[in-house]
């Protein structure tokens, strides 16, 4: 049996199905290249078929990604299919990914069709996929609340049909390790053929076993797994990619089998798909979290001055994690903010460098000691940007215990000059009410969240929101030393994403 | 074999072990009672040597919890253990539990103790334990790297010396739950005497396992479980508790057995927990998560309208989570908010809900909605103050992109009125500069996180900082509309702690 795992990442497919976690084409390509640095197998781009959005993200992945295949999510249906195809086509690596519900509960409640009937689907699902494309892979959803029997027979037709992966999903989160491991098992012990396909499964966390119910599967014969970065997904998640890439590594005594994932990406790119999503990753996370590393009690401070293995059993390096925190002063030139990048896992081109130097040396010369916090939100406001319609040129604004707040606010559109004063609940209200005003936006705010970049009150505050306008949505962000005007960057940024959107519109919501 | 599983909760011994988690004696009290609440069999409340503070709340937790057993933590040494003893003799049902480390790695390393000398001290612990407490609780620290044949003998040794729980830890989270599990049969089938005594687990989640291996346990025969709300706790953290008592819930079918958990009152606790540690919970973790209960794609969404059961495995309002998030206005009345309050799960007296509601009043006339997450903020501001030493009587900011930020505040000190003006980096350091001339504080600023409670722009802000001072730490908080008052509510909130902590003082650092 092959002792390499395939991980394939779902990201930016149902991980984009966190709520609120909508992300731009700029920002999946952005993903999809760290994916491929991080030695990722498969990609899951996006469901071409769910709107013109989705589609051009996928098509735009297809171009760029080389050492990754590209797969694209279609429903059982012949139009998503070729929609799915013709997304994926330019892919060095394209693969099809089609699914249909083969449980009781969805058949009878949600589908009202038999088992008869979804067989067939299947079947002409996975044979049209395969006279478009190579590699198939097709998922019984709901798989561990089907029948094993008659998931067996589903996947019988399927490999006969042509797919050569077969995805066991726990699509509600549902399976305990012990008995998702032998459902494997038996699929693999009673499926004709199942040996010109690989099993795969998808797990979600709704108890908090995404990770055990993957490695339990590996262990009795899986040999793909479907995971997210920080294990962001539709409700409580998917299995964490960096659990089960440091599971399997560190536990190699035991579960032999390893992946072609190289950990020292890990880091970046978790904190950069929580920087693109707004999703946070809370500190005790598993690997990720900020708190992964650190060691509070005396007797276990103690044990790992003495030697690190009696309380440690992964390296901070490992993952890509240093643990110096202090990094660059005002004094540090750009050679050595280039250095710190490269260690920090960005790959910046010359002009993209610049640019975050020129940042750097503005805060240097309010902020004493700039973190790598500091650093990273300079490279994702630096890098990250849309072209600017709307620019912040000045903002004012007075508040306090006993004053309306007044925000006064000057804004370049389309390079001139206006201003507008507005009062409101709160500062950052009254701040957004005059940007309103000014780019006479009808647009709703979803969401708005804060967070400090570091521990004192002179850190850079970090805002995002998220905005919706004519069934188009954007993220902005924004980050400052003070945190009315990085909210008011944020509240701009975002407006100026929906513009964008607006002259490259999708032309159907983006969720089905 | 029991079918009922006992639930241990640790939040407030190991969780307060997360870095930044330490909790004041007021807080611990909130917690405890919240624990006896849910029904948790046993509160881990402290480790009592480790601080005259962690004494005194171990022993008012002692003094104030009826239902639950009330345990201290000690080190395998006399003095711990008499500390241990002194500090629960006031609980009606004390447990001391007392620890020593079993691995090689640990003994030669950090112990630098022969396997015979450690069975000595663990039968001298256990024994002295016995001596001055019925229940007594023995932990081989570090089990899962230990021989497991000298784990046993080491287990029956402390049955001999009376202890009646056993508990293996997964100290530094690098069990698999399949060999865990073996672990625990290999105990239950080869210690002497071991249907004397409870076998407990206690798993800590490095590789995002902790869930997965305490179930794994619990199938194994263990009937003790060591978790702790939201899974805090050293480093990545200990099993949750939220995700252990639901597992045993939903797959009842499969794992037949059960806790004595009030499950909907774990989202009270879980919200608590997070907003007095400031530990915050991700969107996507399991069970209390704010995403945990959404459906976002489309098919799914539909199927949920169908029929729940297609894609939902738990209800929300099993674990007291209630959908409407739109509560209350301007004209709601004390009833109401009563009524609310307890949905919620919050017991108030009469003087804290007249205290609610007076704020609540306050911020209904400026926002129009009031959310849950708005009320409680305010049940959180409103009931857990300290009596106020200091407090702020005005504050107005100026601040923007072009002028120094200014802050001028009044404060009330000691009842009297005073004011200051500051600049600073940004408008909040200049809030704080002001205030700390006026109080002319010398806490260090060891943490500052903002969040936003909802969506709007109108939404509260909650601003928690971490103050140190002589190697006293509090935590302060504060709301509001105005994200800069929010900020100098929880500054000043900190400060009133540490002059609390200072007029009470602990005689040596808390952390050990």
């Amino acid at each position: 049996m092959d002792d390499k795992v395939i991980i394939f990442d779902t990201t930016l497919r149902d991980g984009e199905q966190s709520p609120g976690a909508t992300m731009n084409t700029a920002e999946k390509l952005r993903i999809a290249s760290k994916l491929e640095e991080l030695g990722v197998d498969v990609i899951e781009a996006g469901f071409p078929a769910s709107s013109p959005g989705d589609f051009d993200a996928v098509r735009q992945i297809s171009d760029m990604i080389k050492n990754s295949s590209v797969c694209g999510l279609a429903r059982a249906l012949p139009g998503d299919i070729k929609t799915c195809a013709d997304s994926i086509k330019s892919a060095k690596h394209p693969r099809i990914h089609t699914f249909v519900s083969t449980s009781e509960i969805h058949l009878k409640y949600q589908m009202k069709k038999s088992q008869a009937e979804v067989i067939e689907i299947a079947r002409e699902a996975v044979r049209l996929s395969r006279s478009l494309c190579e590699d198939v892979e097709f998922s019984a959803m709901d798989a561990s609340r089907t029948d094993p029997d008659y998931l067996c027979r589903v996947f019988e037709v399927a490999i006969e049909a042509g797919a050569r992966t077969l995805n066991i999903p726990d699509t509600v989160g549902y399976a305990i390790p012990d008995e998702f491991g032998a459902l494997v098992s038996y699929v693999l012990n009673n499926t004709k053929n199942i040996d010109k396909a690989i099993v795969s499964v998808h797990c979600h966390n709704d108890l908090g076993l995404g990770t055990a119910n993957t490695l339990a599967a590996i262990r009795a014969g899986a040999r793909q797994a479907e995971v997210a970065i920080n294990g962001i997904g539709e409700r409580a998640g998917n299995t964490s990619l960096e659990e089960i890439v440091m599971a399997l590594k560190t536990r190699n005594d035991l579960l032999k089998v390893d992946t072609r994932i190289d950990t020292t990406k890990i880091y970046p790119i978790s904190r950069l798909v929580s920087m693109i999503t707004g999703i946070q990753v809370q500190p005790n996370k598993a690997i990720v979290g900020a708190n992964a590393f650190s060691h509070e009690s005396g007797i276990h401070q103690d044990g790992v001055l003495k030697n690190p293995t009696t309380y440690e059993i992964m390296k901070p390096e490992t993952i890509g994690l240093h643990s110096s925190k202090l990094v660059l002063g005002k004094h540090s030139g750009k050679h050595a903010i280039r250095n710190y990048l490269v260690d920090m896992g960005y790959n910046l081109s010359d002009d993209e460098i610049q640019s975050v130097f020129e940042k750097f040396k503005n805060l240097a010369d309010r902020k004493k000691d700039i973190t790598d916090e500091d650093l990273e939100a300079l490279v994702n406001e630096g890098v990250l940007r849309s072209s600017d319609l709307f620019a912040l040129e000045y903002i004012h604004i007075s508040s306090g215990t006993t004053v309306d707040p007044l925000a006064h606010v000057k804004m370049l559109i389309n390079g001139r000059s206006t201003e507008e004063s507005s009062t409101g609940n709160g500062p950052i209200d009254a701040a957004y009410q005059a940007i309103a005003k000014l780019t006479r936006t009808s647009a709703t705010l979803l969401r708005f969240s804060i967070s400090a970049l570091t521990g004192g009150t002179d850190a850079q505050g970090e805002v995002t929101v998220r905005l919706k306008e004519d069934g188009l949505v954007a993220l902005g962000r924004g980050s400052d030393m003070d945190i009315i005007t990085a909210s008011a960057k944020a509240y701009i940024n975002g407006l100026n994403r929906l513009e964008y959107l607006k002259a490259n519109p999708p032309s159907t919501p983006e969720t089905m």
